[in-house]
């Protein structure tokens, strides 16, 4: 068994698609970012990468390489989940917060569940997500961080 | 086996009273909010719900509902354990961080740490409290981040 | 077994050394601390004592007290291994994120990871590390946050 926990900021700026879970969300602002910005596959990612001690993102897939510039997230989790498995383990459950003030998430909730569950190839109820506002700390960035519990293959 | 991590920030203002875990701490600022603003017991619930993938405690008892107004954070907590007991799990241990920059809280961590034992029915040795200052970061705020650790019933 | 979460955050300043996970990572800017103010080994160290209910280093030790004055934090690590072994415990994995801005310390986590091994006696395939710029949140700031996973003796 393996642990891990990872997390993610970006800024907000008018113009961008906000995507979270891998779902595009309806938003007045999205993350500024290389790839798709989508804070919680970044944070899930970097926890399942801290997990198997196999580095983060930011190495595997950094954002000065033109080969990532808009990069969908998923495709990063794929290849952070064949890491992962290479390594010997597989994704048992997680665990995982989002900080933003607006939009509200919560009616995205079940979409973004059923999404990761799909994408982890993980039972929904084995998938945790709650919401949060940064009550005034950060009301320009959107925040995630995660936990993920791994198993041996 | 089930892992969750939750968290929960409040504004602190003037005339208000402080809770940490169920327990009244004395200080000349308490946390704006709709319940309590106990943002250990917040975080706490929110590990739970998420350990269970039940939803947050945004959605199970809404600031926008009267009916919750200045509730007790413990009556939430209950209300929780009786969810996630329901889902089949019980709390084996917590591990939780506090960060508030005045009043100093390490005198009052016995007191926590029994309460939370008590309200968890734990032994204290399986109820662990870290306190941190915000260091500038966060002066006019108190947050709280939990992790749980949860066993099938 | 045991989980535990700690974080620690502290202000930079120039002419500091910067310490992170007991390696000196050169750096305009440092810590200020009382000790070397080394987040890593600091958030760490609350994990393990937060896993086992046994406080935290602000208590254990106070920077109030002229004894722990520039005490190298690996020191602080032995005694709270010593403790966590008392306790019954021994660390089994570690997942931890550093945040900071400048320097980049991607190339440095070979190192890191080597030293936090050595001092946790532990394979570095167990010693997870992600890192993390604050995209604007605390760009004078060096943080940490860390889970640590922890078997019984
Ligand atoms: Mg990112
Ligand atoms: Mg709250
Ligand atoms: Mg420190």
């Amino acid at each position: 068994m393996r642990i891990g926990f990872g997390e993610d900021t970006h800024r907000l700026e008018p113009g961008r698609a906000l995507w979270l879970g891998g779902v595009h969300i309806p938003s007045e602002r999205g993350a500024r970012a290389h790839s798709d910005g989508d804070v919680l596959l970044h944070a899930l990612c970097d926890a399942l990468l801290s997990a198997c001690a196999l580095g983060d993102i930011g190495v595997l897939f950094p954002d000065t390489d033109a080969r990532w510039k808009d990069l969908q997230s998923r495709v990063i989790l794929e290849a952070v989940l064949e890491r992962v498995a290479r390594a010997g383990y597989r994704v048992s459950q997680l665990s995982g917060v989002v900080t933003l003030d607006r939009p509200k998430l919560s009616p995205h909730r079940a979409t973004i569940q059923a999404r990761l569950a799909e994408l982890l190839s993980l039972p929904e109820e084995r998938v945790g997500l709650t919401f949060k506002t940064s009550e005034g700390l950060a009301p320009d960035h959107v925040q995630a961080r995660c936990m993920a519990l791994l198993e041996a293959l």
